[in-house]
């Protein structure tokens, strides 16, 4: 069964009955807006991510409740990165026309899930046919306390530099699917189905762990500079202890210049914070669910820029610079 | 110049600097999550539209500064449609390779300067390459007083029901374009430069005036329907009194089946919506920014479905259906 055959608005129906209800939702989809409360003292928070087939994915590299699960986690994990709670989601699809109905529900299936997983709720969304690739829009709302809100402007020099999980293995994944092999399952699933650090953002705000937060989406290095142009700050950065997966560590070990993809490689949806010193204790002691947080560097004033070192203290030669999507 | 010369970050950074800002706004374009302040006692409103080349628009039609600004209109009309003011506007871009600078800075205006025509500021988005047609997709959020809230359930039988504005004056001038023709300049504007209600939105809601509304952008007959599904009631609809403008009458003079055009051609923006019969002087008496609003049918119990009916009440042969993009 092709889209066609049930049509915009049957598409959209069936997702409705499936779309999940929340207290703060008084309508979702099915009206000209949805409709929510925000909660008193808390601020909203909301974030849009786009991707595009064959730019962002390619639909044979992994099923579509998977792609339908990412493309809300890379959304989320903005959210993440302010220390915030998920609200609602909107969802634009631009759908080519041969695309089958199992597809779009495997899909759908894969966005609500994910939903679910992060305690949002699908919300309202657009659907239409597109004449090129599959465009997948997503907008994410949330709410923080407005005391615990956490950006990239709060680091000081001083402050230790932390990030969450293991750092290249979505990048090295790409490569290996770029160059026509078969990466790992591992790998290929940090890629496929990347995970939203949402619980460790939330615990960092909470505790007042973190002065300034962003996710790894562009490359630790060039997201590490967001940190510091918003904070007005430079940052050292010890190479040789960036957490590694024992996957990637396998395949540096066969070829050392793919460190550059722990430095460089985007897409890893880790959380990179920064802490003064005195909290460093509470932070180690962090673990959310098995994920690990590391500390890899600190904060220096602002005209020491970034300064990446080896084991020994000395200078590295930095890698190629950071992703932009129209290089 | 092509996009290319100057990067993703280039060209946000164009955007960022021409962004306006906003006493709710905390932080708008530059970090994870635009963060903003919700007044107390203000429901949130959220609506997303896609606006995909080849599908909704093409770029020989128009100039990009009218683009952007119909993307605007067209999603801040779902905050007219429930008495919402406008807050924030989120961009996602999927841009061709080969579009130049110039293109795509004349788009960047249109939308700024449709978000400041509405009140609205753009706090976030996304942009990346397009290996297929440019593709937009816009989210925006508003708020609205929890006792002014308007939304599709409220009509009841003996309400009467109200349009704006005039009917078909879009549907009639895509039809010209899709055939070859250059439409009168009057029926090209409706078409590419629309009109969010928003003025018209709000006075209806703080006065009390609308029990149930929507924006037309499906064509009457099928956001009527809308309308009559989540009120559960039917409606009589006047054919002969359906607000016309100039130039569609003179179309129709020559071609009377154009009336279907206004029944249910789609993208008219206007606001269809009912209200109790002693508030018709009121209601009557409104024409904010010299828009009509005329009285075109009334609310009848469920069970008599949509009547259309002529000047002397006999039932006409309904038109074929409402817009659908999957058809």
């Amino acid at each position: 069964m092709k889209l066609g055959d049930i049509g915009e608005f049957g598409f959209i129906e069936r997702i409705r009955k499936r779309a999940a209800a929340a207290s703060h939702l008084l309508l979702g989809i099915g009206d000209d807006c949805a409709v929510s409360r925000v909660a008193p003292g808390e601020l909203l928070l909301a974030s849009t991510d786009l991707l595009i087939e064959d730019i962002h994915f390619r639909r044979g590299w992994s099923d579509m409740h998977t792609l339908g699960r990412k493309s809300v986690s890379v959304n989320v994990s903005d959210l993440a990165a302010m220390g915030g709670r998920a609200l609602n989601l909107y969802l634009g699809l631009g759908i080519p026309a041969d695309t089958s109905v199992e597809d779009l529900d495997a899909f759908a299936n894969g966005v609500l899930d994910a939903c679910a997983a992060y305690g949002a709720v699908l919300a309202g969304g657009d659907t239409c046919r597109s004449p090129g690739p599959l465009f997948i829009s997503v907008t994410v709302e949330g709410s923080v306390p407005e005391a615990q809100l956490v950006t990239r402007a709060g680091a000081r020099p001083g402050d230790l530099l932390w990030v969450s999980g293991t750092l290249g293995d979505s990048a090295l994944a790409l490569r290996e699917l770029l160059a026509g092999r078969r990466p790992p399952a591992l790998l290929a699933a940090r890629h496929h189905d990347p995970c939203a650090r949402l619980d460790l953002g939330r615990v960092l705000a909470v505790q007042g762990l973190a002065t300034a937060m962003i996710d790894v989406s562009d490359g630790l290095l060039a997201d590490l500079g967001h940190i510091l142009d918003s904070s007005a700050v430079g940052a050292l950065v010890e190479r040789d202890v960036l957490p590694l997966s024992p996957a990637f560590r396998a395949a540096l070990q066969a070829e050392p210049a793919l460190l550059d993809l722990a430095l460089c490689g985007g897409e890893d949806y880790e959380l990179l914070f920064t802490s003064p010193p005195e909290k460093a204790a509470a932070v180690a002691a962090l673990a959310i669910e098995g994920v690990p947080v590391t500390q890899i560097g600190c904060v220096l004033p602002q005209d020491h820029g970034v300064r990446l070192v080896d084991a020994q203290g000395r200078p590295c030669a930095p890698p190629r610079g950071g992703f932009d999507h129209f290089y």
